[in-house]
């Protein structure tokens, strides 16, 4: 037996508002950030688990002050009844009566609940010896129902539905899991798109994603129409006819000029439109949704929890369905969303991008392919070239595909070095909020 | 002109949960809790500005946290610029892009924002030497619409929709306001309800709340069925028939079992249902709503923006709207939430009780009657009787109404005695969620 003896974090920001990195239509001048946490026990193993919540910047003191608040409770408990019933675990943390009042499940407290939780399956994944993808497609239908809390999804998929499907696809897991160990998984590109850059970074990095070989891209749009029709018209012009070109509004629009705007961007063949408007507005997606097909809207990135996917399935709102690893609260969520994605069949493709999260969703799309939708067909998973090489087992991208990570853990571990280097010391400025 | 000198908060958390004083099936042990601050400024009126957000226990060190980091954004701003253009100054702190990937628009941030507008507008009604009430009801219906941050709100309200609407009841406001100032608000109370009371004390309860001249009780329900049950027979033996008694569940109930648990409650002749499901489940509340039919759903206590607030009212899932001063963006996304409601002809009844939200939320109750809907009709102002001594001018309840507050300022300012004999200086223990 173990004890979890000492949770540690770091405020960690990398100054990426410098070159205009991740900057779009609601971003401007992001400085990528991550609230990190270490759970550490007194096991001989010393292993460790790790992971994080990713904010842009201001705000993250407060996010790492949630973790805290959050892990300091389960110092002193036995690691290995933590970890054998992560179910348990999950609930215990998110239903704490005290903390709920706090979202219920949404917002600071429950992503400081998720990098927690994270922490713990990074932890339980290293203890197993495997990728977290691995160590989840190798647990049995029954495993996997029980970590998910099905309250308030019970009318959309009951444990006994999600029991059917899991079972439906077990029996091809280790056909997938070959297939997966040699191809990799598909991913796509947003590293072209951002509003800050110049129309010849643009167009330079659009002929560089498909040279790759990459099978999509995504621009930013929603801060000008004139701007976005230059844009995908100079990506268009790179990538060729029938190349899968999204967009992304980041939450830009009204329900109706989200219309509007769409259907002015109508001649560019669309893949899918992500975050039209508010992330909570689900009869707005919806509308929305109804209004611009056959194109897909997609969102999920700002999807606080699996009561919001719930309803973006239900209301037929989502073509794409776009989970987080570090918006909601962890792996033990993010397999409830997998689950009603699968009972309604919308492919799930993750936001990923930030600080570690390619590292993190990763295992949860392959996770997805092996043992719960069984399919990559019309499955991505985002890519971002930034700040992998801060992380210890950072992502590799073989033609525009992620290799299965072998490495055991969640990927969510970042150096050492780089978190004693971009430590945050600083205080927010009153310049910068002026310049807003 | 006077600037933003400093900005001071405190943890203040009062032991409510050794009386199970708000105990319900959700919430089974609060300590009942506010992040309080104070923003004060240069100026030779020596005023400040006072405000909380309401937590119930654990983490409310965090939503403290939460709040100095967006009150330290103010400090040294031009004190008469911010208050002059709230509108504006309200857009400023919810659309900090770094602020906003906290939520958006939720949880802990949301709540920190909103404490530190409620301050502000503290701020303004002393300054103005009028109650927030009737500050904001002796404000044109343009400055009304200025205060108001229309984005995601368009497909169900606009601008001139709102104007109109504020413009049809301006005539009838002086006479409001000689109304209301003799006869006061109607209010109902919770305080018999709470489910840790003794079957002899909710009797009592009762008895005392018909003869104290309440014209509406309302139980806490949704731990056992058979409990609720034996709890309605004593309620309703002791108001009579006729009388109304709401109950709340707390978000305890899935969808199927909502409507399965209220059908067989049908024969208390229930006056509303509160909470029956998670506050985000719009859709869910929708098909409660049709399922019991007539029987009112209410919520908001937790909805966490006007984003939700609209969907509700877009989906007829609620008949009583129940706004919180304390869970929003302050007193100005709660003037969009009334005119929202107003729009849709839903009657808003808020929610109170807590620390300090009766002291609160009687001045948008009120504004709302002068100014908004133009009619208490089918409107009530929660009342629960705790904690109202910690406060500098306390509610007034008088046979069952609350008196319209005459003081200056938003209600909101506690005793310096109360906050320096309550703040919190312990930690949370493992045995609180051990137990739990």
């Amino acid at each position: 037996m173990s004890r979890i003896t000492r949770i540690e974090t770091a405020d960690v920001r990398f100054p990426t508002s410098l070159g205009l990195d991740g900057s779009d239509a609601m971003n401007p001048d992001p400085d990528y950030s991550a609230a990190y946490v270490i759970v550490r026990t007194d096991a001989s193993d010393g292993l460790s688990g790790h992971a994080s919540a990713f904010t842009i910047g201001r705000g993250n003191d407060v996010e790492v002050a949630a973790i805290r608040s959050v892990a300091e409770l389960l110092v002193g408990y036995d690691a290995e009844a933590l970890l054998d019933d992560m179910g348990a675990t999950w609930r215990l943390l998110v239903h704490d009566s005290h903390l709920r009042w706090l979202g219920p499940e949404k917002g600071v407290m429950h992503m400081a609940i998720g990098a927690v939780v994270n922490a713990l399956w990074d932890l339980k994944a290293k203890r197993a010896g495997l990728p977290l993808w691995q160590l989840l497609s190798r647990m049995s239908p029954e495993e996997l129902v029980a970590l998910v809390d099905f309250r308030y999804l019970t009318d959309a998929i009951t444990p006994a539905e999600a029991l059917d499907l899991l079972r439906a696809t077990e029996p091809g897991r280790a056909g997938r899991e070959a297939e997966l160990l040699g191809d990799g998984y598909p991913a796509y590109t947003t590293t072209p798109g951002w509003l800050g850059y110049s129309d010849e970074k643009l167009d330079r990095l659009c002929r560089e994603a498909v040279a790759d070989g990459f099978g999509q891209i995504k621009l930013k749009v929603g801060a000008s129409l004139d701007d976005d029709i230059r844009r995908l018209r100079i990506a268009r012009a790179a990538v060729g006819e029938g190349f899968p070109i999204a967009v992304d509004a980041n939450q830009r629009w009204d329900v109706a000029d989200a219309i509007e705007w769409i259907r002015a961007l109508a001649e560019f063949d669309l893949h899918w439109v992500e975050e039209p408007t508010s992330p909570d507005d689900v009869l707005g997606h919806a509308t929305i949704a109804r209004a611009i097909a056959p194109i897909p809207v997609a969102t999920g990135e700002h999807a606080h929890n699996r009561v919001i996917f719930k309803q973006l399935l239900q209301s037929q709102a989502i073509g794409v369905m776009q989970i987080d690893a570090a918006r909601v609260a962890g792996v033990n969520e993010n397999v409830a969303n997998l689950l009603l994605a699968a009972k309604f069949g919308v492919p799930v493709c993750p936001h990923a991008g930030g600080v570690g999260l390619c590292e993190a969703v990763q295992h949860l799309s392959m996770f997805d392919f092996v043992a719960v939708s069984g399919t990559w067909q019309d499955r991505v998973i985002e890519y971002v070239d930034h700040l992998h090489e801060h992380f210890t087992t950072p992502v590799v991208i073989e033609r525009g595909r992620y290799r299965a990570p072998l490495a055991p853990g969640a990927g969510t571990e970042m150096r050492s070095e780089s978190i004693a280097a971009y430590t945050w010391t600083g205080h927010p400025k009153l310049a910068e909020v002026a310049g807003a």
